[in-house]
């Protein structure tokens, strides 16, 4: 069975909610590791909704201080400690939301049951945040009116599986089946060596899903982006709307398609969708013309990413 | 056409949330000055739901600095500038809830284009927080593990209608008609005093509404509520909880109907529900024993007082 890589979205909407559009959340699922990303007002409520949950949660990542990406933290923070979670919790953000926070936690005389532990952003890009042996995330610096972090999810290289004739053609020894799954190489009794694409099958390439919200359209980022399976680029309008993105360092959806046409990725989500679009068909139809493979961020949808050998 | 005062409950559960109860958020019209009552989570996204337009709130009322009462504050003060407000709002609320949205809109950089001006709480009973010619709001100290405010809000005394044909029998002059709607008597030309009550009908009481919540059971209460038109009452538990409700002072059903009993109220509307509670029949039916005229708040519905005649 393969190892899930499974994006939800909880909220796809912008700075002033809609009666069904929330703000900006995601869960993301790496080999049942649980990432939320961004976590706006409402948060805990939609992760109700859509049965996820959310103690599994152990890592948090806030790209920014603007309310429609935070709002829903102390809420939930909050439920997870009245639900007597007891183990620690890893939020990634800005050094400011620890003060916005413990405000509020003092202030309403809660004394958590559990520890948060604070990674604070440097806005540098490519910092290691969180790695162990299946998934390292990466930061990627926007550019937006508050200093503002993008996040890059990456699976840990996948074993392959190995030929089972191949075992017994070269009497492979059990102990040297891992490396050889891993990408070694096998040497013969006889000094022969086999490479490793002889003896394996499905080697399976890592996945990987970049998040960059906030951000006007800024061609720094595509460096860091360059051929991942997902990507979540902002397109708050659409293009005619041009002027209005800039002044609010916002992208529209051409925009989007540019960067994800750029970073050669295989598939573009967009989302972060001003409240003035009730039809977003017409926002997906505009993204396609620069880049086909756009999809919508939709709230309560999942999209998982599949993989691929080599 | 009389005019309104009306109730709408836009959250009634407490402090976590379910996927179909939101925290603690009610808005209350009185002759169409709106006053929102609490702003737990995802207020302003109840209030879109229910096509209730939020820039007509210029008086929002914070009980007290327990997240699942005031969390939604925050976006709502973010979206009513983002849609371009530039009137006062009032909020009238603990003093720390200053230091709780000062820190906010400073770290994500937010300059109101409009002013809010703050009310704080004292915690002493029947301050006047606010008044026009409508309307008047006091408080009632409530007994929660923080200190917790309760709102009384009453109409002004209405003007009763004049008999027509009281007006030709005494002659009684245009510019006195107002005093007379307004309780005064008549003096005739000869000297004889006519009594306001046989030249007026209609006298209309004035209404009132009392909300509490949180607090454990406490008798000194009572008479801030004395008979008044609706009370609403938390009832975070049924009867078996007593305990837990003693140690987390909230209040259960039967202590609910018991001081709306005491209090002589007309109507009670319990609320802040457990989560556990996932049909409330049974909450509603406990509270009937003892107080008959109880109703449950139900998010999205509304109660309009009548008005009753002396």
């Amino acid at each position: 069975m393969m190892q899930n890589f499974e994006l939800t979205i909880l909220g796809c909407g912008s700075a002033t909610p809609t009666s069904n559009r929330n703000p900006t959340a995601q869960l993301l699922n790496v080999a049942e590791r649980f990432f939320l990303i961004d976590c706006g007002e409402a948060t805990q409520i939609q992760l109700r909704r859509f049965k996820l949950k959310f103690q599994r949660i152990n890592h948090i990542f806030i790209s920014h201080l603007h309310g429609d990406h935070y709002l829903g933290l102390v809420g939930l923070i909050s439920s997870m400690h009245l639900l007597g979670r007891t183990f620690d919790l890893n939020i990634y953000c800005p050094p400011e939301l620890k003060e916005i926070i413990d405000i509020q936690l003092k202030h309403s005389q809660t004394y958590l049951k559990y520890n948060i532990i604070y990674h604070f952003h440097t806005y540098q890009n490519n910092v290691l945040l969180f790695e162990d042996d299946k998934v390292e995330v990466r930061t990627i610096v926007l550019n937006h009116r508050i200093p503002c972090c993008g996040f890059l999810f990456k699976e840990k290289p996948l074993l392959a599986s190995i030929l089972k004739n191949k075992i017994e053609q070269f009497k492979i020894p059990l102990e040297q089946i891992v490396d050889i799954k891993s990408g070694a190489d096998f040497i013969t009794e006889s000094g022969e060596v086999i490479p490793n694409n002889k003896l394996v099958t499905n080697k399976i390439k890592p996945r990987s899903y970049a998040y960059c919200s906030d951000t006007c359209y800024d061609e720094r980022i595509i460096e860091h982006l360059q051929g991942v399976n997902l990507l979540y680029h902002e397109a708050t309008f659409m293009h005619d709307m041009l002027p209005r993105a800039k002044e609010t360092f916002h992208s529209t959806t051409l925009q989007a398609a540019t960067i994800a046409q750029k970073a050669e990725v295989k598939t573009l989500m967009i989302g972060h969708y001003s409240a003035r679009y009730k039809d977003l068909q017409p926002l997906l139809e505009e993204a396609k013309t620069v880049f086909d493979n756009t999809i919508l961020a939709v709230e309560g949808e999942s999209i998982r990413l599949n993989f691929e050998t080599e």
